[in-house]
């Protein structure tokens, strides 16, 4: 199967600094700026020819992604791969032993369904996935 | 403009364990692996829709790619953008303060012009670019 990428997370102290790298000094576009009450976080949205980066900073000092600032620093935070049927994904994924951080699909802010794949299972790497049944698996 | 993503580097301490998780339980496919040996890698290729995710082994524990294992663990390790004028891109970055890992464009196997961006420049993420005179870039 082939997958799409539908982001790739940077968690970043502050955005008007961050852009000024990937915006300003690299030249990528910023396509809109969103403010997530839910998960204390800002989002500076880079589009890609296909997916985008997301600069995401919190926007408080008790936030998950604060927390991860405080510990890990500013950097890669996760990818997000898109599947055209997030249950039966999921299920494929338990099936051979990979630990889900949520257990059943979450549903965000825009109505997709995703979960996390925690990263012990992905050597390393935060995974999600989106659902979206458009994408385009050969 | 928008660019395109080459590949995202994810450091691995061993191919086959790594596939287990992306090939045999995510269901992403494999188009090749391949040695490196000035690098001291081994590396496998899972295409996305567009773009790659490329895993990078050790072959050895004095690589580069060994050290960073030992100090930060498996991971995300880079990400790799494409940019039509390589020599241009590496200039607008200087002249906005951006440090840059190789001062002049270094050539890989396959005969790609690339440079590294520090990640203490991009906030905590290695930038890879690669020259692409075919970028589409709007």
């Amino acid at each position: 199967m082939t997958f799409r990428l539908n982001h790739l997370a940077i968690v970043v102290e502050d955005i008007p600094q961050a852009l000024a790298f990937w915006r300003d000094a690299l030249g990528l576009s910023l396509s809109k700026m969103e403010r997530v009450a839910d998960e204390e976080v800002e989002i500076a949205f880079l589009p890609l020819q296909d997916g985008k980066i997301e600069l995401i900073a919190p926007i408080n000092t008790t936030s998950g992604v604060a927390k991860y600032l405080a510990k890990r620093g500013a950097g890669l935070h996760h990818i997000c791969l898109e599947v055209p049927d997030l249950a039966a994904a999921m299920q494929r994924l338990r099936d051979r032993g990979v630990e889900l951080i949520n257990d059943a699909p979450k549903v965000n802010a825009e109505g997709i369904r995703y979960c996390f794949v925690h990263p012990k299972s992905a050597f390393g790497v935060l995974v999600e996935l989106y659902e979206s049944p458009s994408a385009a698996q050969v």
